[in-house]
């Protein structure tokens, strides 16, 4: 499956987040990752995520789709995943 | 079509590119915006956006997709979509 996730999370724990979704995904955008993973990967990235954030503060959205979106870019494009894969 | 927007933009043009995108999408997160659109919402958004935006500054993404994607939520849901429509 393709996912790209969102995350809004406090400021001490951005990195935390940033380095355990690298492991997983490609960083499109401050923000932002995306990428082709297993259901079993999915699994684990959900429980990672759940274990360093903190659900009272921070939110996380996982779109699932069926392959990788179409996809257009407004000013700068920060890590453009073409270069990527 | 269905579209899901992320910007990372300079704070001092988030609230107008958030004013902009609410014209026509749900706000869902912390610099994300979806829905379904027009093909000429489409483009009156992409040119909207074009004239708030410092284009060597901000980034944004848009997704193109056919329909609403599932999605789940981990923390805090900041703005249930199911509440909107």
């Amino acid at each position: 499956m393709y996912v790209i996730i969102v995350y809004d999370v406090a400021v001490e724990r951005v990195n935390k987040v940033k380095k355990f979704l690298r492991q997983y995904l490609h960083w499109v955008q401050n923000s932002v990752f995306e990428g082709e993973i297993t259901l079993a990967e999915f699994e684990r990235i959900k429980a990672g995520l759940t274990d360093i954030i903190n659900e009272d503060e921070d939110s996380i959205l996982i779109y699932k789709l069926r392959s990788m979106p179409k996809r257009e870019s407004l000013g700068v494009e920060k890590n453009p995943i073409e270069d990527i894969i």
